[in-house]
């Protein structure tokens, strides 16, 4: 299979309620709607043995990981994603668009719990090796803003919406790090808009970056 | 508190059926008997929280989960042990005798299902640190023995027992070859013997290594 017929994978990434899922939907519509197949999927989670590993992350009171035990469990959940959904779709020249993927892990685990990049690195090594998404959209939204937003659709996983505020500062600070950092992978949307807005904005972008 | 305050961390390790929980038994009477303060555990597992990651990993089909998967939930569900049982029993002065620890992961994942050991030295850095058991007791039995002796007691968690005899050969080597590798740290037990001699053996080993 040439380079070509491999599909592209594509991760949304961002804080608690910066709209990951209302604007995946619509990117898929989008991708749909130019002929493109797409899966769209999620992390923690998006196949069967990672969704198991899943509900022991997002479920039961926050301090029952620390965040080298968190780290483990979402590298763990992320192989079997890679190696159940993610490569195999990408193989067959699906499109992939992830809710989540390792820089949340950085975010989350490294800026928001104190855990040092450089075993955060080790870890990706392992388990995903030299694989990388082709674009990564971090949506970026005001603190308050995302936390109301995720407020009203609160079910069982909220292990960590209740984390405080200043752990949502570092997360949020930590995504726009990683952008600065590989702006050629990333691309910062901003998220405050309203959802068409926000909408016209990725396809734009994922235009622009991948051709569609 | 004191290095000589603090207990001593035993790890028991062996293939299917080699007599480890027995012998704990033994072997944490036999302390308690000279006075000391006895936490008997298990991997993985030996934590609420490592103990719902056993789960994923020894029920359902064998090829749930690949090999590196595997061993990032090992090395989860350990960090969990650690911090939860292991570390805070040794604080106390309690000496902890744990069935299987890193050795395993080792020799199923790295010898049996061919994960390099380089990547499963990672993975012991990321989540335990610099510890390592006191002592080590390996105990050596024949595949054929061993397999009989699990398949006797078999339940729901067969995950392991199913793979092919080849596989437990592997894994039987590898436990020798960390035996050779760390001459100091282990000692193996010739496990094929009735379970008195075994628990002589073992106690005289323990009596030697770590004094009581």
């Amino acid at each position: 299979m040439t380079d070509n017929a491999r599909g592209r994978f594509i991760t949304l990434e961002g804080g608690e309620g910066a709209g990951k899922s209302t604007q995946i939907a619509r990117l898929k519509g989008w991708l749909e709607s130019r002929g493109r197949t797409v899966v769209a999927t999620r992390e923690p989670g998006g196949s069967p043995g990672a969704e198991m590993v899943r509900k022991l992350l997002v479920e039961g009171p926050v301090e029952r990981w620390d965040g080298v035990t968190e780290a483990l469990l979402h590298f763990a959940a992320r192989r079997d994603h890679l190696r159940s959904t993610v490569w195999p779709a990408l193989e067959k020249g699906a499109w992939v668009i992830s809710d989540r993927f390792a820089d949340s892990t950085v975010a989350y685990q490294g800026n928001g719990h104190g855990l040092d990049l450089a075993t955060l690195g080790n870890l990706y090594e392992v388990a995903v090796g030299d694989f990388r998404p082709d674009l990564t959209l971090i949506l970026d939204v005001p603190i308050d803003t995302g936390l109301a937003r995720a407020a009203a659709r609160r079910g069982t996983e909220t292990r960590y919406e209740s984390l405080p505020r200043a752990f949502h500062e570092r997360v949020k600070a930590g995504f726009l790090e990683i952008a600065r950092r590989e702006p050629k992978r990333c691309a910062v949307i901003d998220a405050a808009q309203d959802i068409d807005t926000i909408a016209a904005a990725i396809s734009r972008t994922v235009g622009d970056r991948l051709g569609t």
